[in-house]
């Protein structure tokens, strides 16, 4: 039975069914709990080999994207079980890579099986794709109005841009994938260098999956490549119709960059850096400061600081209960084991960021993490900042994002410091508000701010931990996300990689099922303008 | 009473509520059927000005996009009152500006104000704000559920294009204008200098209705600019959300590119070339080819040949058959008279495009549109060329619009030439097919092709005469439009003005009407992943 063969890592990438060549090139993980290289190498891929990869995406969409939403909902679900039979294997391999402790591990796998099902249903569901029918009014004067049709199809083959700080949910078999697979689109995943093996064995479970269910080679493929050159010339390929990236600001928008510049330009789904400002207001701390420190202190921690929606500036006011409330979350924050970071790249950019911070004259450092008092190579200290209300909005640099666990606190004393600082933000994934209902009714015009510069506005509780459901919207304006009309988290993250294609008078043999009459597949459509299942 | 007060022509931009300063620059339009200048002189708009009309827009849309669909319904519908109201003075002016026929002008009239209605009523209906509902589960384990509800909002401020080629229907309260006012957005059109006393009279009649509906100051304004300077200033302006654009490939990626290099990168949707094929398979042309060589002529002369969607290459086989086709489409081609284009710029490159065929190798020249001879200054004739299949896949220019009344044949031999021809095509607006239901079996595979390479596959039809209806998708790949997962006409127009918002554990009072318990505004939404009214 091929359910019962055990997935191994062979440190090569998955081109279709085929392993990619000895390209002489390969790298190891490394362990940043220890600093010590992790077996297998892998071997990096050459970009003969992203042409190789390309072309049988292409010829395996124009096949993938006609089957129905059935047969892709078993696939996609297959990957999902797949996943699961990867059991401890994929649990040990994922620690050793990333560091991540066993309980967060286990949560994100089933977060990323959950993902996939989620988009299963959906794919076969339909009400996502948008169907409408007009039918033709022959008689109508002056001119006959035709049989007009239309729905969403799959854009075409779509590179993803494997997450450092989700290995499995927003990585190989993560909701990027999950939605272009859903959508109908073939993927290339470029694997992130800091867990390869990772990579690999949930590439092997994707594979495995494609061949149970008979899709068509390169629906799926996986690479690995260090440095820029395997990524830029998968998004610059012809045949790539689309990019999911989750990352660093400086990663996202070099690929918009290369996007925009294409002869054929398409679209670049980045979603990069955000500091997910927190609004304490006077109420609320009134009430409840304690419970708002710790619930901060752990949403600023979860992770190791490593999430897109960490918390990283809390407007607080500068009163005696400001400050009750600064000693309380920062005495949480001091006393906060240092932990291991996902990478070097990542440890050092979060110290270079505290460090830059500690000698910021625009600041007081409340908390220092020390990057030389950590117990190991990749261990981060939290930190604390605070700054006025007038540096914060004069020296830019406050509001820039350190990815890690730092929060600066930014001490208000009017409502309308608070007005500013809010109007004064770039684009965020999330924002939030802790306010008694008399607090909320009185910064209405704080929330309407808001409302246009994120993706999501928490109330009374904290950005980290995005809930996968229909409604959720994980994006904002640029630059926490290079498309702001998107979300990558969700069931409306599928409509990133469709367009709508009219078909005007088409005979009834030739529509796609979605469209006939009668309604074979029973999906929402709206009908003359009316919505209906019949 | 104010619906009876006279619209006149200032000559002056509209800023809000008030008239542009004179700038000591003015520009008179030109008739183009007679080459004379036509009163009075129109004041070009300063990038002062533009800074204030942006920040009136941006003013007005903190108010606009938080008015209900009910409201801004009132207000569009009110536009479409006044553009009637003004009747046989804008009749006139168009033509005038024009040289279109007075048919042809009411007919777009009609389509103008039809247009409005449709996106009031959109407004209203609210399906398209996609609003979703996941209620809180407090005790789900291993983590509570959060109440999460999100819905479409509109972007911001949006700077529209007028287009030259339709004076009304894609131009100051075309179907750009409209969707974007629907959507919750504030409007900043640009003039078209084709035609500034058209766009001012709609103008005037757009602000009429402001008034008369109490919008806030700014909610449309009207600029007048030749060059690139007033437009380059507009589309880099910060408060400016996103931009519409009818028009040419070249003014469109100018506007694209200057668009990715804004601090904040915005969304363009710009609307451009597009040579729309036609295929007429064997069995159609055994069969009815008169009536398919009348219908092509009467699709490729419609407006002098000036349409988005004009039939400009036509693949036809090679027998007989083909040139019994040929000899009556080119004689009907050859004995229509010509006809006033829109203005001296487009008639020119329709000539040069003309010229630089006419002298190339690889075409023949059937009936060829000779400049000197037409009958006035702007007047364009009707030209015909005809290529082997061969020598189109070969001759890339032979692919590229020629704007007017000409027309391609392109001789094919087998399936074969037809298939090739068809994957060698960049992005186009349109496709047709002209085939019996045994053409149509036989030819899946080019269905297949044409279907990721268009916006709208035409059946036994012609590309022209664009239904607008909830299902049209008048958009398809780039170098079609800047955005293929759009369409500029249709209901799903007004989807390209808006972005995803989230709201996390917020309570009842402070929630868009859209998103409260009990569906206050009784619009369809997804409740717990159903959809229901209630």
């Amino acid at each position: 039975m091929q359910l019962e063969e055990t997935i191994e890592i062979k440190g090569r990438s998955i081109i279709g069914l085929k392993d990619g060549a000895d390209s002489g090139q390969s790298v190891k993980a490394l362990n940043p709990a220890t600093g010590e290289e992790i077996e297998p190498p892998f071997v990096q891929a050459t970009t003969e080999e992203v042409d190789q990869v390309a072309e049988l995406a292409q010829s395996a969409f124009l096949e993938y994207s006609r089957l129905s939403g059935k047969e892709r909902a078993k696939f996609i679900n297959q990957i999902a079980n797949q996943i699961e039979a990867l059991g401890d294997t994929l649990t040990q391999r994922v620690m050793l890579e990333t560091g991540l402790p066993e309980g967060r591990v286990k949560g994100e796998t089933g977060r990323t099986t959950g993902q996939l099902r989620l988009f299963a249903s959906l794919a076969e569901e339909g009400s996502w794709l948008n169907a409408r029918i007009d039918t033709a009014i022959p008689d109508r004067q002056p001119l006959p109005k035709p049989d007009v049709r239309a729905m969403q199809r799959p854009l075409g083959p779509v590179v993803v841009f494997a997450a450092s700080n989700f290995p499995l949910a927003f990585s190989t078999a993560g909701g990027d994938t999950a939605s272009a697979l859903a959508a109908g689109c073939s993927v290339i995943v470029k694997a992130h260098s800091s867990h390869p093996g990772t990579a690999e064995l949930v590439g092997r479970a994707v594979q495995k999956a494609a061949e149970i269910t008979g899709m068509p080679e390169g629906v799926f493929s996986l690479m690995f490549g260090g440095g820029r050159t395997v990524g830029s010339a998968l998004v610059t390929h012809p045949d790539v119709k689309a990019v999911g990236f989750t990352g660093s600001t400086g990663g996202g928008t070099a690929l918009m960059k290369l996007a925009a510049e294409r002869p054929e330009p398409i679209p670049v789904y980045a979603e990069m850096g955000s500091v997910n400002p927190v609004f304490i207001l006077p109420g609320a701390l009134a009430e409840r400061s304690e419970a708002i420190a710790n619930g901060l202190h752990v949403s600023a921690t979860m992770g190791v600081g490593q999430f897109c929606t960490n918390p990283g500036v809390v407007m607080l006011q500068s009163d005696d209960a400001g400050n009750s409330f600064k000693d309380a979350f920062s005495g949480l924050m001091e006393s906060h084991a240092d932990e291991v970071m996902l990478n070097r790249s990542i440890q050092k950019a979060y110290s270079d960021g505290v460090a830059a911070r500690d000698g910021n004259s625009n600041v007081e450092v409340i908390v220092s993490g020390n990057p030389d008092t950590t117990s190991g190579p990749c261990h981060g200290a939290t930190s604390v900042f605070e700054a006025t209300a007038e540096n914060f909005l004069e020296d830019e640099s406050l509001s820039h994002e350190i990815f890690g666990p730092g929060t600066t606190l930014v001490r208000y004393s009017s409502q309308g410091d608070l007005l500013k600082i809010a109007e004064n933000l770039e684009g965020q994934l999330t924002a939030t508000i802790h306010g008694t209902d008399t607090d909320l009714e009185e910064n209405k015009e704080l929330i309407a701010i808001l409302e246009r510069k994120v993706g999501r506005i928490v109330f009374n509780g904290f950005p980290t931990g995005v809930e996968v459901c229909p409604s959720m919207v994980h994006g904002g304006p640029f630059p926490a996300t290079s498309d702001g009309r998107s979300t990558s988290v969700g069931a409306f993250a599928i409509d990133r990689f469709t367009r709508l294609v009219a078909f005007q008078g088409c005979p009834q043999s030739l529509l796609p099922d979605e469209l006939k009459d009668g309604n074979p597949l029973r999906i929402q459509r709206m009908v003359n303008g009316s919505y209906t299942k019949d």
